[in-house]
């Protein structure tokens, strides 16, 4: 593999975006640079704002450079409206530094859509690779997992779907260490007759190909959560489904929970005993602990953290993207193509 | 609306399948025959294993015909094995029994490819319907909300996904007792331009049609769980991934829960505290509470139990079977298509 590697990591921050405005994105990365010694910041977004929070984190200052613009992308934007702003907007600036090399990646909690449309737009996908996709951490019963596309792609065919298995793999080695990650497609029933066309073929490519990943074949929905595989691969209209479900089943069991303490003394006095332990549980649910969405296939990388992301959760998504460089995860990507590519059956069977 | 009142319901029982076997389809059936006085039954399976069972419960062998077969569908069994004993198995027979018009409904916990391939086969699609759909009742945190399909159809059309809201809102008007059920189409976005060309043009019909539902446009998979809409209309593949994550997701937070109270000996007498409070919200998510899923758009009900419910889960689909006969849904159905027809407008845009 022929990675060049970064040893000064430079993380390009849209310090515009997320509900939480400067104040939340500037204390996160604040937090960052605690925990990562060589990494650096630039920062796009008003000047003045910035300046007045850097002047609370004067070791970020000392690691940030300032770019000032008054443009910022709004969460109601179209892409397309966002795209015009390309030069102009703290957002489009950030990823444009990706572009340029000065930074390696760029992170943004701010609008989904025109996000990945700046993305796709500046950096194009690498060679190899036709679409590119978003791909996060999900919470297990055991390690977390992988799930991709999330939304970058509504319909995908088979090429689609095993190029996502291949980034999906390529991210879960870098961010879950994990040298041969257990990668499966998610579907509507795990024996090889099921789902669509594209899975099915999506499948007998990935069967016979000599990759550095373990495939299992098909995942139903509520393995998902079981952590026995360790990259779950999916269009990006049923991965969003899946993700959405599982964050809103979960509020809503933690919702039922906080219902069930509150109907009487007992059950009051239960929780206060109990509260620690909760505390734990919903820690280990919590989006701000697995924060950090990835475009994955792109000639540059952009990290996407929730719109609704605390500090803890943004400077999570920073990390997202150092180790991610660190790692040199494009080098990966590119390498496990070629080497897919080669090795590619030349008429894989429909099974 | 032309119903012809059904005061007599009769409902054909698999008895051979589900994992706890015929004593727990009996015992089930028992509890139904409680519940509904004017229900009778007709049991098919092994005649003297439901006789050894009927002689335990005296209320159930006075209202039940039993039919004698050998054959049982197994759970491995593919659909097209399953269908050439259509006339042999006991699920075969059960859906016979409908098609003769011996019984209302046929209710199975066997395997789901072979129920749906025989009914189809058997019943046949009602006039206005091109393909059925399998409908079931999820929990929220509010009422219970309907999702279908839960996987009768990997991919689907516009017109399916509208005759899919049609008969789910008549579902929500029997089952859940609403007059005009919210109904929503299952996206990755609420904005109109988001999703699939079907979604839009399906949402595009149902935005100008006049039929006996609130159609709310489209609803993310984390609102699924929050109860806002009723109806929540989908192809079977996304529906089936969300149906599966909500049950795995569910699981995990409970699974975690399990661990957060064993972690000291206060969690421990927390939990004893709490006990009560926690048996009613595993109750509340407890898929036995919910069991029954319905092959909607069929002439005639075949109900779908799980294949783990208990005796009163399998009572519980008998219960779903016995409202939705008493109700004439397939007359509701059939009306709201018809008004839909004569209503559809010509060209409806892509929105």
């Amino acid at each position: 593999m022929n990675a060049k590697l970064i040893t000064a990591p430079v993380v390009a921050l849209d310090v515009m975006s997320g509900d939480g405005g400067p104040a939340v994105a500037i204390a996160a990365a604040d937090i960052a640079a605690e925990r990562y010694p060589r990494l650096s910041f630039l920062l796009f977004g008003k000047e003045a704002v910035i300046a007045a929070e850097l002047a609370k984190h004067p070791r970020l200052a000392a690691r940030s450079k300032v770019f000032h613009t008054d443009d910022v992308v709004l969460m109601t934007d179209k892409p397309s409206q966002a795209l015009r702003r390309s030069r102009t907007s703290s957002m489009g600036m950030a990823i444009g530094a990706v572009k340029s090399g000065e930074a390696h990646a760029a992170v943004s909690a701010g609008n989904t859509g025109a996000l990945m449309a700046m993305a796709l737009f500046a950096l194009r996908t690498m060679p190899g690779i036709d679409r590119p996709a978003l791909a996060a951490l999900l919470p297990t019963l055991k390690n977390d997992s992988v799930v991709l596309d999330l939304g970058a792609n509504t319909e995908c065919d088979a090429d689609n779907l095993v190029q996502f298995a291949v980034m999906g793999a390529a991210f879960a080695r870098t961010v879950l260490g994990l040298e041969r990650p257990r990668v499966a497609l998610l579907n509507i029933g795990e024996e090889e007759m099921k789902g669509t066309e594209e899975i099915k073929e999506a499948a007998a490519m990935l069967r016979g190909a000599d990759l550095p990943m373990q495939f299992e074949g098909f995942v139903e929905g509520d393995k998902i959560g079981q952590g026995d595989v360790d990259v779950v691969v999916t269009d990006g209209f049923s991965g969003n489904i899946a993700l959405k479900t599982a964050e809103g089943t979960s509020r809503l069991v933690i919702g039922l929970l906080a219902n069930a303490f509150r109907s009487s003394w007992l059950t009051q006095l239960g929780y206060l005993l109990s509260r620690g332990a909760l505390r734990a549980l919903r820690a280990h649910l919590d989006p701000n602990a697995h924060n950090g969405a990835v475009f994955l296939g792109l000639n540059g990388l952009v990290v996407k953290s929730h719109g609704s992301a605390n500090e803890r959760g943004i400077a999570n998504a920073i990390g997202v993207a150092h180790d991610l460089i660190v790692d040199s995860v494009g080098t990966r990507i590119s390498h496990d193509m070629a080497s897919f590519k080669a090795h590619r059956p030349a008429d894989a069977p429909a099974a």
